[in-house]
């Protein structure tokens, strides 16, 4: 992007990037639910539940708009272990998609879900255990196989960086359901409008269903969509089974199913994910989502729809890992999907 | 504050506030420790703990500097139960702390504690109940005797002002520690180097103890402290007993507390705390509350420090609650704060 802000202040400095313009930001919560302890609350025992309330399972979001934004807001929506830090500053210490888009002067939405970050109050007891996982995450996530990285792989060899990237989890403080997550996003764009809305990863089923319930949702741009695919009753392509899991399609009936007819969507890939099927469980279970993808797409497409499936490998972008958003070429991840913005109207 | 920013875009629209202009903004993690499993990983069994690491207990902070940032940045740490939030978008929509500061010049840098929001990821095992508990926080915090409001209260009554208030809180997902937060924030001040922080409530205590192993904390503001005020050994009051609980000062040796006398310290107490006892938990804590922290303000003054305790119905300035920074003369406080910053040469 060229200098899209003209600031008096900042032009004397050449060596800063050009100041963020914002008109508006701030926080608040949406959706989630309410419950009530039976009894009346007496002020003079305040440690006894006895009529007192519990607020919970709602979504959080940080929201930034710029001078003169363009039409639609952007949400951005984390996926699995992952919260709002996913879009901001990257692991090595670039800017996020956050400060990329307000810069293209896109109002940004970041959330966090219900049960997750600053999302936290849940409506259901769980226990958060420490457990050792983060070789499994960065197998998982396609830095590499541990404790290599892979040749290329679009992700910075700093051990700060890796430090960044673990600590860049927080857990969940519920079950994971994607009801509740779908019906906090749906909250939200109840309450912003018409926008487009950014997935990652575990997001990406909850993200389909979102759509289902809100036609707010104007688009999808989606990287790395997990297993969870919503199919029509009686279009369930068989379970794929890989070296992780099987991956499954979700079936909704036919009339939900065609609002994902009704919007343009694009989905990202990145790199090393193999053709055919192989013993190491992460690679394996990127190759079993990418097959369920296409599947999907063709299905959508068949209903009239509008999905674009890009395996970054076969359009000459090696090197992506799971988080193409905040990988070293994350500025040309972003011209991609601000091409795309562009070529659907939606910019 | 006059407008301190001159942007031609925002200069035609007269009826919204001047933008924010900010050079640089992002969020990273900071502190914490890392453990490994025995064993070796094996990536054909990546949900087997064997040699995986896990990395916990730091802090997560979001930062913004905007153009031509005043000297020292603010460090903004919440309270319990509480997170970031505290100094964002106020429960009834207005501007929080976070902008306030930002349109006056200050770099911010919004926290979550170790083991809060998003920094999420404990070193401890933690369950997470959904405890009915909002009437006991409505009291505890002074918006009123529930469901009555205190007469003249700084805290609009609309229902989805409650409602975003109650959801404002996030749990803990890891044991409350007073050296785990503290060490997660002077983690933050060795990277940024030297700045003012702002407490509010259980940040109170470990925000002292921060000032003592940190010496780039070079003023704090504290939002109604709570009961961990630090003396040195031998000077510690008798415990101040209460309807709630019974408040006790912490004893450490003498070099350390003397930390705290060479740094400017203000203290803030809102209304509605009774002179004398009471049956009422919730006003008694404060009660009490108040009185230790004249306490502690006599023995910092006697060792040569400069504390200052503003019970702000004693100049006049009545209905605060227990978030004089959120309430609805939080502009009026932003504005005894900037006054006694640059009455103390750090603005």
């Amino acid at each position: 992007m060229a200098a899209v802000f003209n600031v008096e202040a900042a032009a004397a400095d050449t060596n800063k990037p050009e100041p963020l313009v914002i008109q508006e930001q701030g926080s608040f919560a949406v959706g989630g639910k309410e419950t009530i302890a039976p009894g009346t609350f007496n002020p003079r025992k305040p440690m006894e539940a006895a009529g007192q309330t519990y607020n919970g399972d709602h979504l959080y979001a940080f929201f930034q708009i710029p001078v003169n934004p363009r039409k639609y807001p952007i949400v951005m929506w984390h996926g699995a272990g992952q919260f709002s830090k996913s879009w901001e500053t990257t692991a090595d210490g670039r800017e996020g998609f956050q400060n990329i888009f307000l810069r293209r002067k896109f109002s940004t939405y970041l959330i966090d879900q219900p049960r997750r970050g600053n999302a936290g109050r849940s409506m259901v007891e769980t226990t958060v255990k420490p457990t050792p996982d983060e070789q499994m995450w960065f197998n998982q996530f396609r830095v590499g196989i541990w404790p290599m990285y892979f040749d290329g792989v679009q992700f910075d060899r700093s051990p700060e960086t890796l430090n960044q990237f673990f600590r860049s989890m927080t857990p969940s403080t519920g079950p994971f359901d994607m009801n509740v997550v779908s019906d906090g996003v749906s909250a939200l764009f109840d309450k912003i409008g018409p926008g487009i809305l950014f997935t990652h990863s575990q997001g990406g089923g909850p993200g389909w269903l979102t759509a289902i319930k809100n036609p707010s949702v104007k688009a999808i741009v989606s990287f790395e969509p997990g297993s969870s695919f919503i199919f029509p009753d009686g279009e369930v392509p068989a379970p794929i089974p890989s070296a992780f899991d099987t991956v499954q399609g979700i079936s909704v009936p036919m009339e939900q199913f065609m609002a994902l007819t009704r919007i343009p969507i694009l989905v990202f890939y990145g790199d090393n994910i193999p053709d055919k099927p192989t013993d190491m469980p992460a690679q394996d279970s990127w190759r079993a989502r990418l097959e369920m993808a296409r599947k999907w797409r063709d299905v959508v497409n068949k209903h009239g729809g509008d999905v674009t499936v890009v395996h970054l490998p076969e359009i000459g972008i090696k090197g992506n890992t799971h988080f193409a958003f905040s990988d070293l070429n994350n500025v040309q991840i972003a011209d991609l999907v601000s091409k795309y913005l562009a070529d659907k109207h939606l910019d």
